[in-house]
């Protein structure tokens, strides 16, 4: 396997079409995965916006007031969850989109000062977008996961993590197959989709350097049929940690 | 960045010279990467054991009959934690050398039927060995991270992750730095043991396949003062996702 960095990927702005960057810049082969930061994704989407734009409810006041933080910011932060796992001492949501992160994602990072952006809407959506175009310019066969990066239990530090995908399944089944001595396998399910995350972000950089498109070659991973990154999230009902957390916001 | 397996490494027993059975069938170069899976780790440390080795206490009894789990198997997990998260509907601890994960880590996969392995005692001082070893026969200048895989919050599926390391801090911080716009950095802690050990496991394999040692190059991230996984365990008092854990446990 080998993972590259996509050279010469210029500052995206709204309209920009990253398939074509990519495009003009690597030499795409068929079972290639290409990982893409969802900042760039998001910027091309047009996707930035400014606190001025937005309204504070009264829940985001209230909100804001518990975490010192910006009524206008919270209110932009409600406005793309479904569900507050958490208000303070982290403000953790679960977005629209299924995905469990810290202010729904929202960064200021890498972006021009006074706007921010957020996670594109349909994740999963823009990584099919940006994969069938690459695959109509060069005829390869690929697949397309966009990152994001998100903090995790018990640990220190970030790690890259899928947020949206494009012909991979996030999940690699081992159920069923036998060990090296014919014991069924206790632990089945792999989230390959986030290793690969992981593995981008060693290469991306979160600094000035910004190498927001990665290349990892050398593994058939390509699948023919549809696949979505919420195959990877747990139903809320089964996840003893969230239970956990809802526990401490009603105590 | 490349990462691949190491060829022709043989079922691994007690006694075995991990290091050397490295260097016989690879060709180790300055700054390399070298992860190993825990399983082999502790298998040639000896740690395997069967569970009519132990005797169950009550609270193994009693934690026993809320899992309808082996009391001796629940036994061997206390045995080697110091503090307990979840009891049930996961076993859920932190080990004695601070890592928090399911059962302890204590596996039945590719050992011979009969026999557990558990992580080794004190995962940064194997990996040292290792290391050392593996400096002394090539005189390059190497990393090693053993690994283990484990599940994690709001999400399906296992991801590896780093349990032992030498000569590689778990987190590269970014503190300081300033993005694309001049804008100081809002995210600043990037686990990159984590990060590798992932990269490490897409090629492993969980099955009969068995590539339990990978070789990642072209990363510089070797460094000359001593390192411990312990720098990304967080202390527990500022752990909110583990203080929900517990008011379940006293609910």
């Amino acid at each position: 396997m080998e993972a590259f960095t996509v050279e010469n990927v210029p500052l995206i702005k709204a309209g920009d079409d990253i398939a074509s960057i990519i495009c003009q810049n690597a030499d795409v082969m068929d079972n290639d995965i290409i990982i893409i930061a969802s900042t760039i994704v998001s910027k091309a989407e047009g996707r930035m916006f400014r606190l001025e734009e937005i309204e504070a409810s009264e829940e985001a006041a209230r909100i804001a007031q518990k975490q010192q933080a910006d009524p206008l910011f919270v209110q932009a932060v409600l406005d793309r969850s479904r569900d507050i796992l958490l208000e303070s001492p982290i403000f953790l949501v679960e977005t629209n989109n299924g995905h469990v992160c810290i202010k729904a994602g929202i960064d200021a990072s890498n972006v021009d000062r006074g706007f921010l952006v957020d996670l594109p809407a349909d994740p999963d959506a823009s990584a099919e977008n940006i994969g069938q175009r690459i695959e109509d310019i060069t005829g390869r066969k690929i697949s397309v996961i966009i990152t994001d990066t998100n903090g995790r239990a018990f640990k220190i530090g970030q790690t890259g993590v899928a947020v949206g995908l494009y012909r991979i399944h996030p999940i690699k089944d081992w159920k069923g197959e036998k060990d090296l001595f014919g014991n069924i396998l206790q632990i089945t399910e792999e989230s390959i989709a986030d290793e690969i995350a992981g593995t981008a972000n060693l290469l991306m950089g979160e600094g000035g350097s910004g190498y927001p498109i990665v290349i990892i070659r050398g593994m058939e991973l390509r699948s023919d049929d549809k696949a979505s990154v919420k195959e990877m999230y747990r139903n809320s009902s089964q996840d003893i940690i969230r239970k956990g957390l809802c526990s401490l916001r009603h105590a």
